[in-house]
């Protein structure tokens, strides 16, 4: 008897956790074993809430559009399935027939299908959990990259290559230039804009990471360093940069010129100007902060194209394992080849994966933990593709 | 005698100043009334300070790649242009034999090569100065348009229009999406987003311009009115927005050396940040804001082909006109035809155009004032180009 496959997109989305689902869409109408295609509405909510809609009737075109549409188009949450969700979970299978499930989503998510998949394993029901990496944070243990990564990434360093060249323009007017990134373990995203370095003076000058304790000191240090030799600073911080002993430089307790503003509430502040106001107190600079917050994560325009291609072929294999008998899988994308870039699909057990996350290795961050090393331009610069280059004047003056 | 030519470029940048330039090089490049071209390094700071670069002796390549690079390659500055400086300039002309001046720049820019052809005129001293406007606020008077506003019109576009899927797709997490542009005075790049919006649930819902004082009350009235009919909220608003009384939504007190007020990052705080305090302190919702600030400003991957042309074009008849006798003059963009999109270049008296700024026209904007008209999408439509089309599910249930 044919049986029923289903998938959830769950957590944050990415430019490119559609492209997975093409796949998997794709790959299921391919199997002999799989009869009906079935969606989550909502992410892990619809699956508690027994709210599946029917894939199996989308067109064609639609299929492969999903490809090049940014965001979830299942709709995603961020619901957190508990032990006491799992006979709900079990019922709605066994009631759709599935037996072939698919999560595309982060840590959690990954958890998420490790436990439903456990759970119905220990009641004799054969279900075929098998999970698809996502997230921009680039932080999933198991695999090169993450899908999505790479075009936030590039979208962080065309942000910092392009805005780099203004601050230089500009400097008789603005003096610096702080851009904060989503990642609020990881400094993935903050670090990629190092792609954009070619030279000293280029931006980005100073990246501070979250897995580098921030030292106003040491930081200070390297901001009037950088102004004396370059004429401007261009700054790049992750969301949640910290101080050593742990407080966020989000909502630190600044003196506050504006009675309105209260630090340290939701989404209410940012690191960025947060550092903007330290070197508006410490000098008479003019600079501005930069908070794109989850663009980076949806812009299809800027996608990358292995990306959309990787994220695409993930999803294809999760399917294509499940049918051949695996279960409690990620699949994983692995580096075969430094020049030129070469990845293979491969996968990697869920409870390995799950709920942990990926700093940045020590050896790509540089000695003064403001800037990578050029064993992280190795990693990255394939992800991103190759950047726009732009021209510069000789300045030769007249006499 | 063959005499020499000056450019400068002045104020805030835009993805296209340097298309103007390599304009107006490479026309100075051809006229056999012009020997060589100079530019001011750094505005009109370097006018003053007679630091003046050969542009002559740059390679045809470099002059072809400033066509697609952005920001300002001569470097800027906001130099306010004292009359007790005109002396100094006259003296900096004479002893470089400089005949022709050239301006690229805003409704300040403009003024300034006004004052400086008006004073040398009453010298004895004949200088051709033309202007060449440029401004992503596009609040020049005399044109359809202003360089440099379509291409950051389609990254505020893009952005919403991708930002909104996300927000769609994330609502059961967030509730609301902010976005805030630059302009101080003028809405128009707010405005932009309007172009990513084809039926009532999608992006942007609510507009908010400095052209309409802001009501709360009106504000959070037609805020659930969207919720309820959408599911989410997506917000852009300009980051000069003001209540009836004048004071900043963004609640800044800091002013910049023309003793504006300093409405977005730059003030160290932002409309966009005010709003998400005033929507989460009255509702039990969760949301962002985004400040991109000056990131649209320099976005070439996103440049629109029509912009970069028509800047270079509006460098090059500056440069022609001027050498046919023409003085005292800003080249234009006239809008010719709807559909197709047309434009002829055509000039404005300086003295009209400098220091005043274009609102936008009362019947682009909708009656409750957060929205824009159908009148406003034959504007903008032409201008910022196609935007991509994503697809969207059937979400048909499954029984």
């Amino acid at each position: 008897m044919k049986e029923n496959a289903l998938v959830a997109q769950a957590g944050g989305p990415t430019t490119v956790i559609n492209s997975s689902l093409s796949g998997i869409i794709s790959q299921c109408l391919k199997e002999p074993s799989i009869d009906n295609i079935y969606g989550c509405h909502w992410g892990m909510l619809g699956l508690v809430e027994d709210n599946l809609i029917d894939l199996t009737q989308e067109e064609a075109a639609t299929i492969e559009g999903l490809k090049y549409t940014p965001s979830s188009a299942l709709g995603s949450s961020r619901y957190k399935l508990q032990e006491s969700d799992m006979p709900r979970v079990l019922e709605i299978l066994q009631k759709h027939n599935i037996r072939y499930f698919f999560g595309i989503g982060g840590n959690d998510t990954m958890l998420n299908v490790y436990q439903i998949e456990k759970y119905c394993r220990e009641q004799g029901y054969e279900l075929y959990g098998m999970g698809c990496p996502k997230t921009v944070d680039n932080d999933h243990f198991g695999t090169d990259h993450t899908p999505g990564f790479p075009t936030a990434a590039r979208y962080v360093a065309l942000s910092i290559l392009q805005g780099g060249i203004l601050a230089r323009d500009m400097q008789k007017v603005d003096q610096f230039v702080i851009y904060q990134t989503i990642g609020r373990d990881a400094g993935w995203l903050a670090a990629a804009a190092y792609a954009a370095k070619q030279s000293e003076c280029d931006p980005p000058h100073i990246i501070l990471l979250p897995e580098v304790p921030f030292d106003a000191d040491k930081f200070f240090k390297k901001f009037e360093n950088v102004y004396n030799r370059c004429g401007f600073v261009s700054i790049i911080c992750g969301e949640g940069i910290v101080y050593a002993d742990g407080t966020p430089v989000s909502a630190s307790k600044i003196t506050d010129n504006f009675s309105n503003v209260e630090f340290g509430a939701m989404g209410g502040t940012s690191a960025a100007m947060m550092l903007h106001r330290m070197i508006c107190d410490k000098y008479d600079y003019r600079g501005e902060f930069q908070v794109p917050e989850s663009l980076p994560m949806c812009s299809a325009d800027r996608a990358v194209a292995s990306d959309i291609e990787e994220a695409f072929e993930l999803g294809q294999e999760a399917v294509a394992l499940a049918c051949r008998g695996s279960s409690g899988l990620m699949t994983t994308l692995v580096r075969k080849g430094k020049l030129p870039y070469k990845v293979s699909i491969g996968a990697f057990p869920l409870d390995q994966v799950a709920a942990k996350t990926k700093p940045i290795p020590a050896k790509y961050i540089a000695e003064d933990g403001m800037m990578m090393t050029e064993k992280f331009r190795e990693y990255i610069d394939p992800l991103i593709g190759e950047l726009p280059e732009y021209v510069r004047l000789k300045f030769i003056p007249v006499k």
